[in-house]
């Protein structure tokens, strides 16, 4: 028995869904949605139709789950409590401030059609949400932490190619190490934005760009730069192609709690990730056999990962991760 | 609405069980059940009634969920099945090759009297459980590796004391640091016994005993010592009271997985624990909550940690987790 899974978008997480199917033997990729032309897309798959998302409807009853590959900003917030009527959907929302509200359209949808959705599936939220839960629930009497990096972030570098004479560039979010540690060895400090995470930018100015500008005006925007410690590397279109076109990333975890006086416990969740896309979709199909599994349960509506037994995850029988993983 | 724990047995994890319910607010104590004389027993608890273990059975109306603080060795294999039939359970059963004869026997038990049993609960099996089978799910193609320590094994330390002109020993369990920075590097080793973990060895010798017969002894022994670089050092018993007390452990749980061809990623969760029975009753306190909540869902029978959803171990509403650890 395979779960049929359809692929809604197909740019970087549409693409890792589609290997991260292939590499689960029990699953099959039954088609791929698009808002382009279908005729203009070619995937990597032999044999799977490419089809009109306005058409997506038609599939309503050919897909087990539809795992939604659009963005957080605009998308999602549409498209997943429009298809979680249709079909049990997974999804990777991750603007933290919108969830409740997001949980709360796609939960109303999916109940009315007797559908799962998972939503906010991913590292972060996803993975490191649950080790925030996980840390939290054990070590009650405790502190969070969470760092990113060392990885590009879109928004970030997006934000320095609308500054002016600006051509490319490209952000990278570093935890500082001496935060870490710190907090590794059992210290609990109240750490600033600034003593977290610092910045490195490699901008392509245009020709003929005042950089001092350049740098002035990234270093001072707020939100983005101005509370942290930035550095600015100008360098070529070239440069910025052959040495920042990675995608790696990853991050860290911590829960350092007390369980009696001065009795200390740290917990350290961390990724290294080659490539954010491919892990962050691994993670999706993970939960897309979770979803097939509450639906054949039917247990409907939204949920997150904090919902779901780690155990149907897994293309085991119980008996299997009892003998191999407990 | 409190959860009402009673505790079975009260050694170390007894212990570390009434002080983890203490600092839970949803949770009371309610009696400690012993095997010892209960008028000979006292407890750091005021008001809290000591009772023989024989009289259990008359507290099953009283106490929603009964922590078994007993040994893996031949308290619980008796006792989860036992108790089950009249209470919800958890215990922290840890002698994997056992595990699916104790899963199979608590299963009928708790089912036979609608109950739920939440067994080998706490961090190896338990915590590390769960991030072998989250790193499983999410990068089936990749290995796992666990490492223990540095902490005391009690089994190694036990044994040690059973060789000839021993009086009192000490065992630590060290994970080797070149075999971790291997697998962090992205390397795939295959390791052997003696490259994953050191074992060193504090002894105090009896009066006249053979230092050199000892350490020999100790360092041919089979499978505790003979596949493993071992280090003996002989001290007082003083020094071993003064400096070897401690019950600190940890470990760690690795991942390492491709997505794509060289595509590579790292997964790492770790542990630093000051004391292993403070946080590991830590860990049962948080399923004692997640098994009142199957119970009342009449979702019966026996569980591991995989079973659970990470939502039941908190003391929040779904609400709460979504705005604040997802």
């Amino acid at each position: 028995m395979c779960i049929r899974i359809g692929i809604m978008g197909y740019g970087n997480l549409g693409r890792g869904v589609e290997l991260a199917v292939k590499n689960a033997p029990d699953m099959e990729l039954v088609a791929v949605f698009t808002r382009r032309d279908p005729a203009a897309l070619k995937i990597n798959t032999e044999n799977v139709p490419v089809v009109s998302a306005a058409a997506a409807a038609e599939w309503k009853d050919k897909i087990d789950v539809m795992i939604l590959c659009g963005g957080s900003a605009t998308d999602l917030p549409v498209q997943t409590p429009q298809f979680a009527k249709d079909f049990n959907v997974i999804d990777s929302f991750d603007t933290h401030a919108n969830l409740p509200a997001h949980f709360t359209n796609t939960d109303a949808a999916a109940k009315s059609g007797n559908k799962v959705a998972i939503i906010s599936v991913g590292w972060d939220p996803g993975l490191f949400s649950l080790a925030r839960a996980y840390g939290n629930a054990v070590l009650p009497n405790g502190q969070d932490y969470t760092f990113w990096g060392k990885g590009v972030s879109q928004g970030h570098s997006d934000a320095i190619r609308r500054v002016k004479g600006v051509k490319n560039a490209k952000q990278y979010t570093v935890p500082v190490e001496a935060a870490l540690e710190s907090i590794r060895n059992g210290e609990t400090p109240a750490l600033t934005t600034r003593e977290k995470h610092t910045r490195v930018c490699y901008v392509v100015p245009e020709a003929g760009a005042d950089l001092a500008q350049i740098e002035h005006d990234i270093k001072t925007m707020p939100n983005y730069f101005s509370d942290y410690d930035t550095t600015v590397h100008f360098i070529t279109e070239e440069e910025l192609l052959r040495d920042h076109s990675g995608m790696a990333h990853g991050g860290f975890v911590l829960r350092s709690g007390v369980t009696s006086e001065g009795t200390k416990h740290i917990i350290e969740y961390s990724l290294k990730l080659d490539s954010n896309p491919e892990f962050t979709t691994s993670v999706l199909v993970a939960y897309a056999r979770a979803a097939y599994r509450l639906y054949n349960e039917k247990n409907y509506g939204a949920k997150t990962v904090l919902d779901v037994p780690p155990a149907y995850l897994l293309n085991k029988t119980a008996e299997e991760l009892r003998a191999s993983l407990v």
